[in-house]
């Protein structure tokens, strides 16, 4: 169902029914209730079809993330910010939390802005991945076009762009272990798509390298820095030569640590953190961090949502690689 | 001028005019015709009306700042789109860059969007405060309110709510003299207008101290972290016992390059930073910072905002005060 077929419908041309939404004083009060009946029937909504017909667009794209305070969502958000203005669309940004319901309020609150596309910044939006935990954003998907930047769900309308975490963190377990680490932490701060990725990729690589998959080295803790020391200290017995983490935060936190426990690092400890952000230049040692490339990905996921609204095919999922940045935490 | 007068002088009631604005099919092309060039006489555009009547309003606030991928203004950013958002108005983000014409460039684009009001992030819009450095933002103060923070111009339509850097920074500068230290570091990497009142206070607390005022204690280093590492290893004759900085990003320089030279921190040299960020947490010691409080910033400015579009009066500036935050690169 689109323009052409409602104008058929209703015995009218494309212009008139074009017209009718714009609310246009050319066209009787009489043919605009026609068309409205019509539209109604259909269930289809004036801003629909503005947008397929690039009509009353605002040039606006909506951009979600779940906190832009957070370093790396920040910067994903100037990535794709200067990338949606260079078309000259606008961007309006909506912090939503991590809150389940209240990333479906944020979702359809934006919603009901003119806007001719969404993007959801982080892999918190995919949730488990599940049809109950996404069902929000497949309906959202219905109405306008969403882009994944950092998560990935199938479904019609969707689009995403993902950093290879899976292979980057294989990549690094598998350099551990064959540098003689036996003991490698994973310490995450979500389930999320992204963080799973992480995880297997981590399990794999320890399997792969006749390594056992224990769980009193995954590590959980939300609030970064702080937790992730005070959680270290309270398991003093914990033996670990290695740590890798899915945010450079976490693994500051674990820098922190081995320092209170006079852990030397390289030496004792290799520790490798994750989005290269900041932070992990402030530390000391500095930190080597998997970089997950987010200038490329914003860049990758503007030009395909753009090219989708000129009407050109895209891809469903792009997959970039991700680069392992070394500095002075390891010794591999 | 406002609607009242229009309506006045095209002979219609103030009904008429709204109904023009949005352009209704319930008035006559001739009354249309007459009223718009009553308005085009007065040289009024009918967003300034739509706005002053709340009408074909957006309920959209515009946020400008230089760079959301620097954590400050990330901050700054994340608060301001909270508070916008619990007023029911959404936030449209724009990144400008740090450039006169960028920045000039950024507000005229905002500004064709339908906002209800403008704030700018940080003190770089006010540049050095003269006319020829702010025109641009004089004269979109003439069609939206505009609000600054953590910048300050004297001019009707522009709101300001700045945190007393001064003070702060008088009051840390003064008490590093009072433990004793002698030589002290200025680093900053802009001459924004807050830039330029923590110089003030910095200036003024070693007068008051009877300590002299150096140029080569002042540092200018726009990359933060490696750039005043670089400048100061250049220098390797200059002498201090201490450091005050305008950003944590410059502090944590300091830092680095006194670890390269085997100086203590605190106990050879005080190091402050200023923002409380993130990044003062990550660093070794942890680094003592001065607290803009950018949240209470934000959503006083925001607060104001919203009493302003409801019509009531506001004050042109709130001051806020700083705090400091010791952690362990000072010992006083």
């Amino acid at each position: 169902m689109n323009i052409y077929d409602i104008a058929e419908l209703a015995g009218v041309s494309i212009a008139t029914v074009s017209r009718v939404v714009n609310d246009s004083p050319k066209v009787s009060e009489k043919t605009k209730a026609k068309v409205r009946a019509v539209m109604e029937e259909q269930q289809y909504t004036p801003n629909v079809f503005a947008r397929s017909l690039g009509l009353n667009s605002m040039q606006t794209v909506g951009v979600v993330c779940p906190d832009v305070s957070d370093v790396y969502m920040a910067t994903c958000v100037a990535y794709l910010e200067k990338s949606i203005r260079s078309y000259g669309y606008n961007c309006i940004l909506y912090c939503s939390g991590y809150e389940y319901a209240d990333k479906e309020n944020a979702i359809k609150q934006i919603l009901e802005k003119r806007i001719d596309a969404l993007v959801l910044v982080g892999s918190q939006y995919a949730g488990d991945g599940s049809e109950s935990d996404t069902r929000y954003i497949r309906e959202a998907a219905q109405k306008v076009p969403v882009f994944f930047i950092g998560g990935s769900i199938r479904c019609p309308g969707v689009y995403c762009v993902v950093a290879d975490a899976y292979q980057a963190m294989y990549d690094v377990v598998s350099a551990l272990t064959e540098s003689g680490r036996k003991r490698i932490l994973f310490l995450h701060d979500s389930n999320s798509y992204s963080a799973k990725q992480k995880l297997r990729g981590y399990e794999d690589a320890l399997k792969d390298n006749g390594l056992p998959v224990l769980d009193e080295l995954k590590i959980f803790a939300q609030n970064k820095i702080r937790k992730v020391y005070e959680i270290l200290s309270e398991q003093k017995d914990l033996e670990f030569d290695a740590a890798v983490a899915t945010d450079d935060g976490l693994a500051v936190g674990v820098l922190k640590y081995a320092r209170s426990r006079n852990l030397s690092v390289p030496e004792d400890v290799n520790i490798i953190g994750y989005n290269n952000s900041e932070l992990a230049i402030c530390c000391e040692p500095e930190l080597s961090s998997i970089d997950s490339r987010s200038d490329v990905l914003c860049k990758a996921a503007i030009d395909s949502m753009m090219r989708l609204l000129s009407g050109q095919p895209i891809r469903q999922k792009r997959v970039v690689s991700c680069r392992f940045v070394k500095r002075h935490t390891t010794n591999f």
